[in-house]
């Protein structure tokens, strides 16, 4: 089993209404990888510059992350700067600097490409492309996009679209690609496009995932301490993704399970900076919380 | 058994980008009422001018509603215009002329005052006051607010408040009345008052009932066509109200089962414009529909 994500590995500059990090570890593929790392062997690719510090490197091995196709290279580490409201639920990006981004051709080491399941994070969609062409047969790929694809490369993505089994998208995002406000029909259109099922990200509300035939709703788990919700969505892929891995159940059952798996794993990540949360996170308390989430959810069926 | 609910029985001009209609009725009384009439007996208390057609107080009466509190005084019946955009969330409110309204006083029949469920639609909180010193010894009362009070008359709507078993209010407006950004301690400042359960609505994303120990949350079902969204929250209410009434279940799981019943009602109701959705609703729609909240929201336990 295993995962492989290819995403960004970063350095972020955040500012909440609780405080501001300059300079702390982020980006997609770090945020992924971590999740899913609490359920599976996880292999990343990504690039750094020469500025991002041995530390990092170790604290992701130490999460027997496999870091093998972590390309360092010449130049800084991709740079992100984002602020949010008092409502936690857009972040305003304030600056971007892509830096050693620039020149990524993801590589996937020969040890990698046998693996059954893949994430593709966030990046240009050619880059997805170029990775989709050197895996060999996966079991399951998923892969996230965002605004400045959708508008700058919309036919590179759909061509991405076509090839993965599954979509991670934000709900803005749905109806930005697809021109349609209503959420059912734009998932409606997005699974037309070849994918099998859709995942719409919905922050603070939650998660709803549609097959051709079929929507499971989770909600987010109502927390009174919100401080960071930076990486909350590549946190809930590599949890959805890192049971699936585990498990390797694919049934509407499994899925829906490593749904809530995936939520659970959003709301720690967004109780601290960075991966702050996730760096003193234990087994026991995803299982506390998936038993919350039942608790959360559950109302007794009538039969009529 | 039976509820009485106290409201608005009004004109509205509604606009969406579906289409436009004139003059239909509308009112928070109107709504919750013919809601809750699919569940128990509805009694309402309302106030309507002279121009208010006697085809709209027969529709009422063969939903069984009893219309014994429903004054006719001289003037003009309330009237509300209002606009969606394509979101459909937010209404942008266009003219509101009271009318007949700015006079009510609110006085319930003989027959009203051993009502055991009461619901205080929103109408200024001085006269959900009045209607709380007219009733005896009801089972269970529940109120409704809007920012419109919740700014101009917030220590009146705070006594209301403390009277009452169960607030239902919209997301917007529990931040606004608490000051907090954050919705787990808004709600929990709210509980704190002095109710004793508070519904959060939050149009398309569904409902969040707390209580000082406990969260349930329901999603909104998710809808290929929404057409027009007023009166969803009424809707809700009276189906929530309506099932209770019905079952007189006030547990944890009967409270869920109704919420569950109210989500139903709202689900049907922004389908069409106006009541028209409501006008030829089937029971067995609901029951239908019920179960497919249950397939939408269920997913399978773990045992650790």
């Amino acid at each position: 089993m295993g995962i492989v994500v290819v995403g960004t590995v970063a350095f972020d500059t955040v500012e909440t209404p609780f405080g501001r990090e300059e300079n702390v570890l982020g980006g997609s593929a770090t945020y992924f990888s971590t999740s899913a790392s609490f359920f599976t062997d996880v292999s990343l690719v990504a690039v750094v510059g020469e500025d991002f510090p041995q530390e990092h490197v170790t604290f992701l091995q130490s999460r027997n992350i496999d870091t093998t196709g972590l390309q360092r290279i010449p130049g800084k580490t991709f740079h992100w700067s984002g602020r949010y409201g008092y409502d936690l639920n857009e972040a305003e990006t304030l600056d971007t600097q892509l830096n050693v981004l620039m020149d990524f051709q993801p590589e996937l080491p020969e040890s990698y490409r046998d693996s059954e399941y893949l994430f593709l994070a966030n990046i240009d969609p050619d880059l997805q492309m170029k990775v989709l062409e050197q895996v060999e047969k996966p079991k399951l790929v998923a892969c996230d996009t965002m605004n400045f694809w959708i508008s700058s490369k919309p036919e590179a993505l759909k061509k991405v679209l076509q090839k993965v089994d599954i979509v991670v998208i934000n709900e803005g995002e749905a109806r930005q690609f697809t021109g349609e406000a209503n959420l059912v029909k734009a998932a409606r259109q997005i699974i037309a496009l070849g994918c099998k099922r859709l995942v719409v990200k919905r922050g603070e509300y939650g998660v709803l995932m549609f097959t051709a035939d079929s929507v499971f709703a989770a909600p987010a788990y109502p927390l009174e301490e919100v401080f960071d919700p930076t990486g909350a969505g590549d946190t809930f892929a590599g949890g959805f993704m890192g049971y699936l891995a585990n498990t390797g159940d694919l049934s509407e059952e499994g899925l829906r399970q490593a749904i809530v798996f995936g939520s659970v794993m959003a709301s720690f990540n967004v109780e601290d900076f960075s991966l702050n949360r996730m760096k003193r996170l234990q087994y026991k308390e995803i299982q506390t919380r998936f038993a919350s989430f039942k608790a959360l959810t559950s109302f007794r069926d009538i039969s009529f």
